[in-house]
C-alpha cells in the first residue's frame, strides 16, 4: 500500500516489464487514453504492454488504438489507470483483484488497492498526471501520446468547461499544441462533444420532451427507459455524456438522469450545477463519484425510484 | 489607416480621453467581454469611457456589466472593438461611421475602417488579443478585467473546441486562473454553454425534429421560422449558438441555419465541420465571416433558400 511519488512511479515503470494496464469497464476518453498513452510510453521505453477493458472500447475512440497492436503475452506486471476501485474492473475483477502493482488515478474515493498507488484527487483527469509523469520522466512525446492525453483531459472537463479543470489542464493542452500544432484537435473535439447517432438524436428529443420537474424546478429528471431504447433504436453503447441534458433548464440544481438497466433495476446518474454534493447523495444509495457527479444503482419502479430520489435531493438542498 | 502595433496601441490607450466603445450589434460573449473589459482597463488608467451597442445586452451577460456604470459625457475618442464592417454598428453607424479612431479586432475580413487598426486575424478572440495588450501595457487585472477576458475567450471557441482555439487561449486561460482562483468559471461555462430556457428547449426539440439532411447528410438546415418562434415562445434574443444544432449529426459537413426574419428575409448561418470554406459560400450572397462560421441574408421562400443553398453548398464539397 505504498504511496507513490512521481519519482518512484518513473522508476517503477523504467524497470517494469510486460505489462498489462487495466482500465474501468464502461469505458471513457480519459481511461482510454491514458491507458494507450502508457502503452506507447512503455513503447518508446522498449517495453511490452497491452491495454485490457471488461467492455469494448466504443468507436468513437478507435482514433485512439495504436496502429499495430501488440503480440500476446503473459502479464510480468499489472498497472491500473483511472480506476478507483477493483469493482469497476467489471468481467476482470475476478482474475485481477488483488494483482494490481501500481495504480495511477486521480478519484478522491480511490480505495488503495493496489502494492503501489499514485493518486492527485486535483487533477482533472488521469491524463493530466500522466502528462506531467511523463514530461517528469523526460519521455520524448510522440503524436499517439499527445492525442491521447488530449482527448483524455478534454472529455473529463467536459471540454474545459467543468470545475474540476485545473490552470494544469490548460497549460498542458497549450503546450500539446505547441509541440503537435498539426494535430486534430477540433475534430477530435466535435467527436467528442457534438456528433451524434440519427437514434442518439431522435432519443434527445423524446427525453428532452419527457423531461420531469421536480422540487420547484431545482431537480430534474431525464428517463433512459427500456423503451425510449426501443422506439429510437438507440443503442446501449451510444449514451455518453447523456447525463448533460438534465442540466440544461434554468434554475435546476440536480439534474438526475435514469436509465433502466433491466425491468426494476436503475442505473442512476446524478449532476450537480450548484452546491450540492451529488457523491453523498449516491452514497446513501450504495453508489459514490464526484462533487458534482456520481452515480448508483437503485432497485424499485420508476415512481419509487423518482420519490426516492427526490427525498434524498430535497434532503441536500 | 494606421496599422497599429502593441505599442502604438498603449500609447494611444494611455493618451485618450472620455472614450466611446462601440461593439457590434446582435452582441455576443466576446464584444460584450472586449468592450467591458477595456472600459475597466481605462478607469484602472483614470479614464472614463462607455460602451455602446445598437441591441440591448441580453441578459446572460449582466454578470459583465460593471457595477457603477459611467454618468454621461460626450465623447472625445471613439474605439470599436471586435467589429469588422462598420455595418455591424447596426443603429449606430449612421452617427459613428468614419469617426472611429481606433479598431481592436481579430476578424481577417476587417475592412480598416478606422482611423487606427490593432489586428490579429490569429487570435481566436478580440479578448484575447486584449489580455496580451493589457499585460503589455502592465495593468493590473481585476475580477471584472478577468471575467471579461475569460467570457469572450471562451465564448468565441465555444468553450476551446473550435479550431480558432489558440495555445495562447489556453496560456491566458490558465494565467486568469491562477491569479484568480476563486471565479466562477464552471458557472460562467454553465450560463454560456448549458442553460436553457424552456422555450429554447422546446425550440430546439421541434427544429431537431425537423432538421432536414441534404446531399447525402453532408449538409443539414435547420429552419427557425416565424411559427418556430409562435408555437414554442421562443425569444428573438435567445437563439445564440443555435446554429450548434446543424451540426449534431454524424456525417455532416455543412451545417445551414436559416431565420426567418421576416416573411421572405432569412438570416443564414453556416458552420463548417469539414474542410468547406463557408465565409466564400456565404460571400456569393453578400454576406462573410470565418472560413468555419459565417452568415449571409437571402430573400426568398423556404424552397427557393434551401434550393439556392443546396446547390452552392454542393458545389464548394
Amino acid at each position: 500500500m505504498q504511496t507513490m511519488s512521481f519519482e518512484d512511479t518513473a522508476a517503477f515503470l523504467r524497470t517494469c516489464e510486460d505489462a498489462y494496464i487495466l482500465i474501468h469497464r464502461s469505458p471513457d476518453g480519459d481511461c482510454i487514453g491514458a491507458g494507450y498513452s502508457l502503452q506507447a510510453v512503455l513503447r518508446v521505453l522498449g517495453k511490452r504492454s497491452k491495454v485490457l477493458c471488461a467492455d469494448p472500447i466504443p468507436q468513437v475512440y478507435g482514433f485512439l488504438l495504436p496502429e499495430t497492436p501488440e503480440e500476446d503475452f503473459p502479464a510480468k506486471c499489472v498497472i491500473s489507470v483511472d480506476v478507483a476501485d477493483e469493482n469497476l474492473f467489471g468481467a476482470l475483477q475476478e482474475t485481477y483483484a488483488g494483482r494490481v502493482d501500481l495504480c495511477i488515478d486521480h478519484h478522491i474515493s480511490n480505495l488503495h488497492y493496489a502494492a503501489r498507488t499514485l493518486l492527485d484527487p486535483h487533477a482533472a483527469a488521469a491524463c493530466e498526471i500522466l502528462y506531467a509523469l511523463y514530461r517528469h520522466m523526460g519521455i520524448p512525446f510522440t503524436e499517439q501520446i499527445a492525442k491521447c492525453l488530449y482527448t483524455g483531459m478534454a472529455t473529463d472537463t467536459g471540454c474545459f468547461r467543468y470545475d474540476n479543470t485545473t490552470p494544469e489542464t490548460h497549460i498542458y493542452t497549450a503546450e500539446l499544441m505547441r509541440e503537435f500544432p498539426g494535430m486534430r484537435y477540433a475534430w477530435i473535439n466535435r467527436q467528442m462533444f457534438e456528433v451524434k447517432s440519427p437514434a442518439r438524436i431522435r432519443a434527445e428529443i423524446l427525453m428532452l420532451e419527457r423531461m420531469e420537474y421536480a422540487l420547484d424546478g431545482r431537480c430534474t429528471f431525464v428517463w433512459a427507459t427500456r423503451d425510449v431504447f426501443e422506439t429510437t433504436g438507440l443503442d446501449d453503447k451510444d449514451t455518453e455524456g447523456l447525463t448533460s441534458l438534465s442540466l440544461k433548464p434554468e434554475g435546476v440544481e440536480v439534474g438526475v438522469t435514469a436509465r433502466e438497466r433491466e425491468s426494476g433495476v436503475y442505473k442512476v446518474s446524478l449532476r450537480s450545477a450548484g452546491d450540492v454534493n451529488v457523491s453523498e447523495i449516491c452514497r446513501q444509495f450504495g453508489g459514490g463519484g464526484h462533487i458534482k457527479a456520481a452515480g448508483c444503482l437503485i432497485r424499485g419502479t420508476q415512481d419509487e425510484v423518482r420519490e426516492r430520489l427526490t427525498a434524498a435531493v430535497e434532503a441536500a438542498l
